[in-house]
């Protein structure tokens, strides 16, 4: 396959899809990355659960698709039971699966959605209900792709010929159904023919940006070259970055952005620097409880991550730990929004972007 | 022993001294830290030159003190050879030692100024010279005892009660062959019955402040908290940090300081939040021929350090990285260097410093 100017078209790894027999969950195994690439199909319940609590597939939208998929694929061997046996074993499929990750919104989101399809269909036998909520199932991710296309869409505009894109943590395909939500610009402007090289912080604690982004820019044939989180700066100073462009767990009515721990201190930096600043991410990670950042709560995680990364003691065992998970970007530091909906620049106000 | 309030003293480690005997150089492992707390005794040439050499010692001045009393104890036990067969090994072990890590100014200065002194004291036989050495060894390890002292009563004021300080790296007592450089107000502070708090960013790819400073400081008795290094911008937001202190490697005539990789970082994000920043050093480390930034080399070092930082792979095994070993933070974002000769005010002009 080739693009307009006849280069190649980046090949784009999929997270999440149906084993080629139609009855499992394809995954890639997120935990086996970057050293071994180890695809999993999920049949049973325990190994939905289990892929899913253990962080074999994760980044929100993943989740939520490997979940309403994963649902499907855990029934499939029942569709010979009474109707109203099937009914209650789906129920209590759809509640442990639902409760795996209880933070995340997309999972919770995309399990009532199969149950309310399946609510619509109830009329119907469990080989035809299992038919029912495995074509609902594939809408879920077919909606994910487009919406990750769309925002590829909206933002490759931005990315120049032979632009230099810094990115942190994960949000590429393989938190995805599709080609990701920070990097689907980046994926877009390679396919059209745009020389691109993006940088990746490493991201500390749990390292998703060299352990994940960077297998997947390699994978795709993008240039990817890694750095410490704290090499953004001198980064900028010394070699220039053209633009930042993260993903985002939840966005306030005001712009304010929490993403995972270091997007602020990139974003301080990146305004130092004079370097735009963009947050890529679909109009569903709108809070709209949110009024702004404040309104946001951080979660704390346990100090192992921070004092034995990797198996390695790489602190004193019992020192104290500052470990949040997210922090919050002020909407003054963000230079626009890359949104399914389109680019969206200040000032921001997102009140009624939802009932759209 | 107790201080001025009858609280206790922090017990400040030694990572460079006599062994009870006063035939070798006794020092702690660093590699070991801080898993295991293991003291060595270095006696040969070949053990002074691989504890350097493997970073078991590390930190310029302690290298500097390691290596010139490395060099007496390596020639304790041929005292008995003729002068001029002494005076022969004695310029090898110099030129090894020295070569050991040449890119440090500490080492070689501290080996010249023991040639300085054999050269004096040349008429003398081995046995005369060897004390004579041993004197000039431990009169170098006195010196930089003082110094770390001197920057630490001078930079105590800084440090009112109930500070929360924030670190980078390691420039503490490990490093020096006294109380340290950044982290010597806040032993002084602590001496004179002030609480405070250090933050401790990790430092990767190489980890000295999770490893060594947390270590340190805790072994001390000063409570210490480690962060990674992206989420200093989220601590002075959420809990707030009354000042920054760091070391340096390198200090230009005009101020702009050369310092650890993810200095410059922080400096940036201590501005963004009004967070005074400090740099504490030797005069020593004014570099005289670097009118500003512009004129320090950076090494770039390795990609394995960033790509297996914890004996894990944890990013693609062939994929770019960006590893420069320090950043220059520019005059403008520093507050004031804390020196052996006092408080240093902006604007800064070190010109001519050297020659007091």
């Amino acid at each position: 396959m080739t693009n307009a100017e006849g280069g190649p078209v980046p090949h784009v790894i999929e997270a999440v899809r149906w084993s080629p027999t139609g009855d499992a969950v394809r995954i890639i195994d997120q935990r086996r990355l970057p050293g071994e690439y180890v695809e999993r199909d999920l049949r049973t319940l325990d190994e939905v659960r289990d892929a899913i609590a253990t962080l074999a597939v994760r980044g929100a939208p993943a989740v939520g698709v490997a979940g309403a998929r994963g649902l499907v694929a855990s029934l499939v061997v029942y569709a010979g039971e009474s109707t109203a046996r099937f009914a209650e074993r789906m129920r209590a499929h759809a509640a442990t699966i639902r409760a795996t990750r209880p933070t995340a919104v997309n999972l919770p989101w995309a399990i009532d959605r199969m149950l309310e399809r399946a609510e619509r269909e109830r009329a119907r036998d469990p080989r035809a209900l299992v038919a029912a909520l495995r074509e609902e199932a594939t809408a879920i991710l077919e909606e994910d792709r487009a919406m990750c296309r769309r925002i590829g869409e909206h933002g490759e505009a931005l990315i120049a010929e032979r632009s230099r894109v810094l990115t942190h943590c994960n949000a590429g395909a393989l938190a995805t159904g599709g080609i990701g939500t920070a990097l689907a610009p980046v994926y877009v402007a390679a396919e059209r023919g745009r020389a691109v090289a993006v940088y990746a912080d490493e991201t500390r604690p749990l390292l998703q940006g060299s352990r994940l982004t960077a297998w997947e820019l390699a994978r795709a044939g993008i240039p990817v070259t890694v750095l410490t989180d704290g090499m953004a700066a001198s980064l900028m100073r010394e070699r220039g970055v053209d633009l930042c462009i993260v993903g985002a767990d939840r966005i306030a009515a005001n712009g304010d952005t929490a993403n995972k721990i270091g997007t602020y201190a990139l974003a301080v930096v990146a305004r130092h620097h004079g370097v735009p600043f963009y947050v890529a991410a679909p109009s569903s990670t709108i809070d709209h409880a949110a009024p702004n950042g404040e309104a946001i709560v951080i979660e704390q995680r346990g100090a192992e991550e921070v004092r034995r990364g990797f198996g390695t003691l790489t602190a004193p065992e019992d020192v104290a730990v500052y470990n949040p998970a997210f922090d919050v970007t002020p909407a003054a530091l963000i230079s626009g929004f890359v949104t399914d909906r389109g680019i969206v620049r200040p000032p921001f106000d997102f009140r009624g972007w939802n009932a759209a």
